[in-house]
């Protein structure tokens, strides 16, 4: 599969999400609002925007797309404020490519600037009435944002718990990635759903696509928290193993055998050589989990896959470029490589 | 003027947000939510929802007290998520006679505990919907819970650059007090309005009588700040002056001797001794500056009661005991010793 649709819409949809952001996160004063805009000027996959846009268009045609690119605009302000965030606790030093927010304008100003941005997250829903959104609409469209930025701090909180323990599994997993991942990208697509005056039934099943799409997402991220290419991916090498993660990667491999338990939990007890790094990695492919992890990935991937052809055979499909580009979306989430 | 009707029914809102709160943050991981309580449960003046429940119950009666409970609560969860970060930014121990959130958790569970607070209050006006709100009610709710927001966040903005300038006069200081303290007790208002389905014109008023609440409310806060009893206020003595803070009663003094201006100018740029912080508080007193900042809290006091009568002229009061009650916390924002 190619993304030559994917890549025809994100054209146009990048420069739209980008345009509307920056027309709507202004303000004073100024050293706020310019710490609020550091990540999102550094761009970003925008996969979540995407999502929301292609799939209003998808079931409401072009007339709903007016609507749901402040829905979308509001889902990658939310998406950013948590990276802001994120990256604070985690100590992180580059994104994108650049220097986390904390780095650039202090921890204080990174931590005020998302709470900034965490605002918007609900005020941009609002500017939808404008382009002819109920309040109704508009209602339901953030409440489904509130209910996935509680997610998301939940989900956060797990993942830091998860550092100091090995008391978790898979299952534990899968629940911590679908809060602090799955969650918003669900709530992407749902919010198509809504823009596109959906039916509940609609929405569901969006709903599913997104979160299977979300969870397929953050288990290739963890891969390339590993493996990935520093360059392309804007963050350090070997960066979740330097930080002792315990991603399905790490999961996987220590259920195998006591050996590579015990080195693992040795490796996450202390400072890192690069050799001790470069075992882990090793370890990981040895034991299958680099490939039990792709699976699991392409799983979910086909999971998401047929909750779109359950929508495709209502026959509600209105623009069928933008459904095309749902599955290329989810595709694009376990075959990218940054 | 007493508080005999505000202590009457504070006695019984206290309770009731307090049981409310208790009953809506709730969930897992158990940590992340323990921290989130851990300054909700320490108390506090309630003053936001007591106007919510007060201004909804004055202009709507008893009926529509069941929704404003919701509102009322949201804002609480919202003005202690603007604590707990706060808190981190000014390195502050105590609040409310206890340690600070990130002095018991660490900072990243602090920060987090206020990211899912801050998702909290605006899941919370939804629940109003089980007690007979529509969508578009709560559709403004939570519009006028975002504006606080974001005006919140904005204000701590410029409270921290003033610490680092003297650039700074009283029409900044107010400006940044009404978006630091003013706006949130001015959609506290609002809400109670909102809940009680008044028009425009009373939502409008009320919203009026909160921004001058809020504003007198925040001087003397300032006042309290360096004339305070720590064990009343439970934040340390001198608190505003030993951090350099461009209350007031700091911008007046230095506006009227050069002296004192050189004086407060070398006491914010190192470690002041003890008797260096007590002269600044003798020089407050002898500028006139105390007096100049009590006189400014009454004529905001004064205008808000204003307010509360023209709304009160339109003969539309369906409870006096509330409608009294409002002009006590109004009272009250001026009055108090903690």
């Amino acid at each position: 599969m190619s993304y030559e649709t994917l890549n025809k819409i994100s054209e146009k949809y990048l420069l739209l999400i980008d345009s509307y952001i920056s027309d709507i996160l202004k303000g004073e004063p100024e050293l706020l609002y310019k710490a609020a805009m550091h990540l999102i000027k550094a761009g970003g996959k925008r996969l979540r925007p995407m999502i929301t846009l292609a799939s209003s268009k998808a079931l409401g045609g072009a007339t709903s797309e007016a609507k749901a690119v402040y829905y979308a605009s509001a889902v990658e302000i939310l998406h950013n404020f948590s990276l802001v965030h994120d990256d604070i606790m985690d100590n992180d030093d580059f994104r994108r490519g650049i220097p986390t927010v904390h780095k650039v304008y202090g921890i204080n100003w990174a931590l005020l600037a998302g709470d900034l941005m965490f605002s918007y997250a609900f005020l941009t829903p609002y500017l939808a009435i404008k382009s002819g959104a109920n309040e109704k609409e508009v209602s339901r469209a953030v409440e489904v944002i509130a209910e996935g930025s509680k997610k998301i701090a939940e989900g956060q909180g797990y993942d830091i718990l998860f550092e100091k323990t090995w008391d978790v599994d898979e299952k534990d997993y899968l629940k911590m990635i679908y809060l602090k991942t799955g969650a918003l990208i669900e709530a992407s697509s749902k919010l198509g759903g809504i823009a596109s005056n959906s039916n509940d039934e609609i929405i569901e099943l969006l709903g599913e696509y997104g979160r299977f799409t979300g969870l397929a997402f953050q288990i290739k991220d963890d891969i390339l928290g590993v493996f990935g290419d520093p360059e392309k991916t804007g963050k350090p090498v070997y960066n979740d193993l330097r930080r002792g993660k315990k991603t399905i990667l790490v999961l996987y491999a220590t259920s195998r055998k006591k050996e590579w338990k015990e080195f693992f939990m040795k490796l996450f007890t202390g400072n890192q050589s690069d050799e001790e790094i470069k075992e882990a990695a090793d370890i990981i492919k040895e034991s299958g989990s680099l490939k039990y992890a792709e699976e699991l990935a392409k799983n979910y991937y086909n999971n998401a896959l047929e909750k779109l052809n359950s929508i495709e055979t209502l026959g509600i499909i209105k623009d069928e470029e933008s459904f095309k580009a749902l599955k290329e979306l989810a595709e694009f989430s376990i075959n990218r490589d940054k």
